[in-house]
């Protein structure tokens, strides 16, 4: 008996432990993505796309703290609206994390919120690139406090507190459709009410290129991202401290890796079809659309099919990413065709290797989750552009973001002028 | 009893494990470092401060193993003076190490060697940032010999030795005082005696600013760190196999996170305030102010306490910054402010939430760390001045320290001349 | 009874979650020889050995997954011929992957061909850097194919899946002949028959250095090479989950941190030495080569002698690359001399504290991967040579890999023209 106890004290440390650096792993995804994007900009809007990207994951792990958790897992007022709780009684996950008490039968409370908390910043970072380059650094802020306190917290409780999505069979494991879907349909919103950026589209439909200025900075973004999702999909297992759940783990790892890898493969010989050249920023692209695709489930396919299901997410970004430019849906880095188009691919992936999954409840997931973050974002966009603008002047596009919001250059001594 | 037994063997298996891995995060801060310094100097620059970072690393490992851990941990004295029983005999905590041996009760010796040598290699980081773009390179390795070697243990063993600091009730949980303060004390010490740069302060006391090279790098430079403290702090509670442990790790991660994010937040409210822009190195200095604050005492705040604190720290960083460059005292980095005046804000901080913390005990540690550190400090700098000289010539400072001390330009094709 | 079974799956998960953690720590060594490589090239060439990095990783995973992992631990027909029992039927490791399966006894299979596959990762990218700058994309990407489909594993039989080298009594415990002699001797083959780049050796003898384009990127590479070598020597205990193997692993971990300060501080006094200036390259090539020193042998050092180890691995490094200017052997980053001669080095330094080595095991090991990696890679890039083409016109080299290869540059506003 003595024994056993101390078994079960040892197992729910392991959890824990597990569940921390699985977490930690997360939060290193906010550099991926911060790198990400300050190099697929152009160094004029350097300063300022760093500035969000740090300030997003302040302020999304205080508003998650304060709100969103609560939304997501307290008591709900029925499956489709989640409870306030902290505002009307009743089990309040806001006030157990604010007190930080710790009562969890199986692993440590703290440490599952701060394995959720990392999530929505993930969440938050997507919209970050799809608008960079023309929109205010207040407005950005101010739409992530919305975002990240209440809009993604609802579709979090839908799938993840037991919500309806749930109920209707809905599978998405570590949030293909609930984190990087979620974000994107954030960011489509934006855009739509934003627009391009100043010469990126031609008068007779023609797309011209901005390059970004720093390719290595987005390679390394990359890398941190696909190692970071090693705690993103290996940690949404929420065990490991049985043989049978190391097992997942550890599969999870591998079909998460394979996936990567297949969604390089094809993305580079696509891109190389298509434009004749080995397109750095779309072997990178295909990397993280082979991740996106294995995130709704990498546990039940074999790792020879999690390498197709990368794969075919790297051929859909690079096609996604050409039909978007033509559609003159200006997204600087990508996310919304990573994140949003192959995030819906990775939610009818499920279908592939999961018995339990159905394409009713696949789609009504997507349906619903995307109609929810569009909508609520596009109604939270369009008051922030009502109040305080959404988008700099065209004088202030042309000078950088970078000297209007923060008052300082990413590179200094490297580029003269603009 | 067999069982028992095992059960222990996996518990010392664990809490190793978990030591190493809070190592690896905390060895992964010098790299953060060395991006932050890299890329907050000039390009002229760079080169000299990444071999200083990746040498001060590899002298701290060196000299720690040799002489520092024994003086730290070894048997001393009394609780002033601490042993050099590698001279004299007595338990011998280097020639455990030198030799490999391993029978520690709880977890293993070198596990916890692991995690120790690491944090003095943080702490002779911050020196360096604070002298740069002036300072011999030579000069900056011949004290980081004896700051790391000496004068850093001295101290560490006052407090976490067991010395009169511990005896006094001093509480400094990872180290506010004894890594960050200490190696802020130290910094300033020599940055007395190196004066300002060149061209910093102008004759009728106005500041000018000079850009950091490479402001991506100094970002991705504070997410490592951000990272890393996760290591530094939580791996602090030196166990994690049972419930209670595991709570106590758990709920430290989330105070850390909370910290950093409140300092992000309240460092860029305050910079937008008092400069009219959306500093992002302000905010970064923000995010190592929050943590920086919540170091003395990660584990009795709850997360809503730990986020006030460091917003308070964020806040006190960004009037410091100021400040210092008001009395003339030229950090390029803000290390002083950040680690120095911010540490003695985290120490203070601790009496908010631990009650076993005394305002005496809490003032004598601050005072007994700074006058040692600073003195000793001064002492070392002061030799080494007067032997082998501090500071490049002014000609030299023009050309940069690259050209001097490495032979070598940090971005060859990016800048033309100086 | 219960109990014990508990005790078994505990340790079984946490000897499988160390594995998860180790390998994903290896994992993000490639994203160090990328930032390594990127930074040691001039700018036109950067984008080409970003994508190198990227594909080489994906298809290093794909290929050991289909074909190499079976070839290195399936039935092998003799000590010497590996098995190909995916054609063939009996034991089927890549069958057991493909399906993703899980029956081990100790730990998840699933995580130790996660650790083995992004082993084979990190001896490609050994090869990546040495023919940087000349040669062809595609013609690097089908010798990474058969190299990690092929090459590489056959020796990985002969030493850890048991085959002649194993029997023979010839000690890498974690590779540095297996892993880094394997891959410098890839890279050596393919250097003499690609030849040294244009304006590398002037027509008298001379050597013209030509500067790599962005150090901080080298450095942050050799920080992260460093972090993740800890999973690397540490993962290659195998097992923690009890008291002598988590003392086993922390000697490991302070070893392997030893060996590489000790390389930083021998290369960086070296190079003074010889060259007047504190050489910021020669410090990385330094510390590699402690890291590489300590790799076949991390265990029964002292962590004084793996110091030493790392010590003479340091000034080994200098000497070699400084060696193979002279004979005109053109390697970029130094990875011949890193990987290879000190590669050596560090197999012969087993013998100095692991009493069951042999020297003629040691040396029949050396000799027999060196022969066997050489030879099959010459073989195989002479075919490359004479279907596709080695290497990139004189124009096409001049203009740079970027341009021809990838169609974009890597900094387009830091760099005008060439």
């Amino acid at each position: 008996m003595e024994a056993l106890n101390a078994i079960t004290e040892i197992g729910y440390a392991l959890d824990t432990f597990y569940f921390l650096i699985s977490g930690a792993f997360v939060m290193w995804m906010a550099a991926g993505f911060a790198m990400l994007e300050a190099g697929l900009v152009r160094s004029k809007n350097t300063v300022e796309i760093l500035t969000k990207n740090v300030a997003l994951f302040a302020i999304a792990s205080v508003m998650y703290m304060v709100v969103g958790y609560n939304i997501m897992y307290g008591d709900s007022v029925n499956s489709v609206i989640p409870g306030l709780s902290f505002f009307l009684g009743g089990d309040n996950a806001t006030a157990d994390v604010l007190a930080g008490g710790d009562d969890a039968p199986y692993y440590s409370n703290m440490s599952d919120f701060f394995f959720q908390v990392v999530f929505v910043a993930t969440a938050m970072s997507i919209v970050s690139g799809a608008v960079a380059e023309r929109m205010k650094l207040y407005a950005f802020l101010v739409f992530a406090i919305v975002m990240t306190g209440f809009i993604y917290p609802v579709q979090g409780f839908w799938k993840w507190g037991g919500g309806f999505l749930d109920e209707a069979g809905f599978l998405d494991f570590a949030g293909s459709g609930v984190v990087h879907m979620a974000g994107a349909a954030a960011a489509l919103a934006g855009v739509l009410l934003l627009g391009p950026r100043k010469g990126k589209y031609g008068p007779n439909g023609e797309v011209h290129p901005i390059p970004g200025a720093n390719l290595p900075l987005a390679t390394l973004g990359t890398f941190i991202l696909w190692m970071g999702w090693f705690g993103f999909n290996g940690g949404s297992e929420l065990k490991i401290a049985n043989v049978e759940e190391a097992n997942a783990v550890s599969l999870i790892f591998v079909n998460t890796n394979m996936a990567a890898a297949g969604g390089v493969i094809a993305a580079l010989l696509t891109a190389r079809t298509l434009f004749g050249k080995s397109d750095l920023t779309m072997a990178l692209n295909g990397a993280l659309a082979g991740l996106v695709s294995i995130t709704a489930e990498p546990l039940t396919p074999t790792p020879g099919l999690a390498t197709l299901i990368g794969a075919i997410g790297g051929v859909i970004v690079v096609f996604s990413i050409v039909t978007l430019d033509k559609m003159k849906i200006d997204d600087p880095v990508g996310a919304i065709s990573v994140h949003g188009v192959v995030g819906v691919w990775g939610l009818l992936a499920v279908l592939l290797s999961n018995g339990d999954a159905t394409l009713g409840g696949q789609l009504l997931g997507i349906v619903a989750i995307f109609a929810w973050v569009f909508l609520a974002s596009l109604v939270v966009w369009f008051v922030i552009k009502a109040i305080m603008g959404l988008r700099v002047t065209e004088e202030e596009e042309y000078e950088g973001m970078d000297q209007v919001d923060c008052g300082m250059e990413a590179y200094p001594e490297f580029t003269s002028g603009k």
